[in-house]
């Protein structure tokens, strides 16, 4: 029995679903549906259906793995995926979680499909890793360090400002920060103590470089908070030397269980490609949410509520046999 | 609502669940089950009660939480307590988990009861490491290492040897191993090149250095496929400087997801009490047995059978909203 898999959206997240699904013995891509079918043809060579004639797929996928972006995607595609579809998705929006939860519950709950929103690594497994670690360790610090890594967001940003061309911006950890963390002593570290940004910025043509520095180093939100370091380069050099998506980070809990006896708890991911990674986390999932669609349950779910011997191909004998 | 705590064998790790209990909001112990009654007074008061009397306490303990080791203790007790209580054990030798789990399991069903057993950090956290990795990155290599830290059975191997009054044995990780590993290069490597174990000992009078640190050093299983360093000082000095049960160790999966795209994982426990932080585990999946099984599951489970939003006194709205 392999599970029929649909990818709705087929950017670098799209591409990373398609591509965790070959690693998998019991998934298979069924269909890519876009709203711009015809336009491209998936590595897979599945079909590419028009997004509005998803519903006439409801029996041949078994689960839909929703990969569009959070701001004006998901809130539109999820609550209506969720309605005909069991799906997954990576709404990553953390402050507007709860209210889409709500919204992909409802849909869910009404189609009698059983939905997961949130999954990849944050939210995803960094929450896991917060929530086990609080629950262990209560009494205690926790410390969320992202990078190093580009943000597609500060790069988006950056590519906002005028007389920039194009740019890539790397957010790192800093050094000292992690070991206060693993300490404990991170609580009182500002904004500007735990993270750096550098950014690699093509400018357009006859554009003023230290103009384009100043907006960058002073916008508010993105980069005024931070110490920022700005490279200018060429386009040739920024497609060659900046074209991956790294990223990563770490969840860090440092708590005592008696007065002087400490622990600390580190979950660290490096990424060579977080789309290609976040795609593979998308993809385990999808196969909980088959598994427990299959035994009637409906709704919406989160990571939290996923017990792992679900994400895994293996059955549980052989888990406790050989993982446990 | 209280979910009252028993807990059966009141050595480090019994002392550790009792602390771990404390920083509980809604766990409280309610007893101590011993074999010698009247011995001791555990440093929270509560009763201690013959551990044959246990039945007596059916309807006062809501979920009892084994402290016994796995090699005596735990096969008779495991199966005893699973008939009467809701239960949580961290069964610990590898290779006899699943005849244990069995035997819990049977026991469990038949007296309608819920029983999570080999929970801690190894089994335990590294296993939930282990499964969650393996299912995200199902191409790759994967690699536990333990340390630094102080390993009770290797300490009690030493103590076996004729001329030896008192040890404390430490496993080290070799940190070019972990590296590595990291880049998913240690396959090749063997057990030499993974750890080293640092031996600490006490000599009984008249015992001959050489001779001790030669049958150290050729035990086989335990010291004679490692690089071992044997250090002789006196029993106040192994009382002052190597009392306390520190231990850890991380896993390590590195895996790709599309040819030349890697990613490396890693789970890292650095803790200043083995027990202490072994009994905090235990303490909070006995929450999570408590929960389900006042939803009516009975039998045997691990783990890898446990969504984390059940290991936290938090709400699902608070994990939500302020976790994921």
């Amino acid at each position: 029995m392999t599970i029929k898999i649909g990818i709705i959206g087929y950017g670098n997240l799209g591409r990373g679903v398609e591509k965790a699904l070959m690693h998998a013995p019991d998934m298979a891509l069924a269909a890519v549906f876009s709203r711009r079918p015809g336009a491209f043809v998936p590595d897979s060579g599945v079909p590419v259906v028009a997004m509005d004639a998803m519903d006439a797929y409801a029996d041949r996928i078994d689960v839909m793995i929703l990969c569009g972006g959070s701001a004006t995607d998901l809130p539109v595609q999820g609550p209506l995926a969720a309605r005909r579809f069991h799906m997954v998705d990576s709404f990553d929006t953390h402050a507007k979680i709860p209210g889409y939860f709500e919204a992909v519950r409802s849909a869910a709950a009404e189609g009698e499909r059983l939905a997961l929103v949130s999954c990849g690594w944050d939210p995803g497994l960094f929450s896991l890793a917060r929530v086990l670690f609080d629950s262990i360790l209560p009494s205690g610090t926790e410390d969320t360090f992202w990078g190093p890594g580009v943000s597609q967001g500060h790069s988006d940003a950056l590519r906002r400002i005028p007389g920039v061309a194009d740019a890539r911006q790397y957010t790192l950890p800093v050094p000292v920060a992690l070991e206060a963390a693993r300490k404990g002593e991170a609580g009182s570290l500002g904004t500007r103590d735990r993270h750096t940004r550098a950014c690699y910025v093509v400018l357009e043509e006859g554009a003023d470089p230290e103009a384009v520095r100043q907006a960058i180093v002073t916008m508010p939100h993105y980069f005024a908070d931070y110490d920022t370091t700005v490279h200018f380069l060429t386009a040739e050099e920024l497609k060659e030397r900046h074209d991956a998506l790294p990223h990563g980070g770490r969840v860090i809990r440092h708590g005592e269980t008696s007065p002087g006896t400490a622990h600390a708890l580190e979950l660290t991911l490096q990424l060579d490609s977080n789309p290609e990674f976040t795609g593979s986390v998308l993809a385990a999932y999808a196969r909980a949410v088959y598994r427990l669609a299959s035994e009637g349950r409906t709704g919406a779910l989160t990571v939290l509520d996923i017990p792992f011997a679900l994400l895994s191909p293996r059955s549980p004998e052989t888990l406790r046999a050989s993982f446990l």
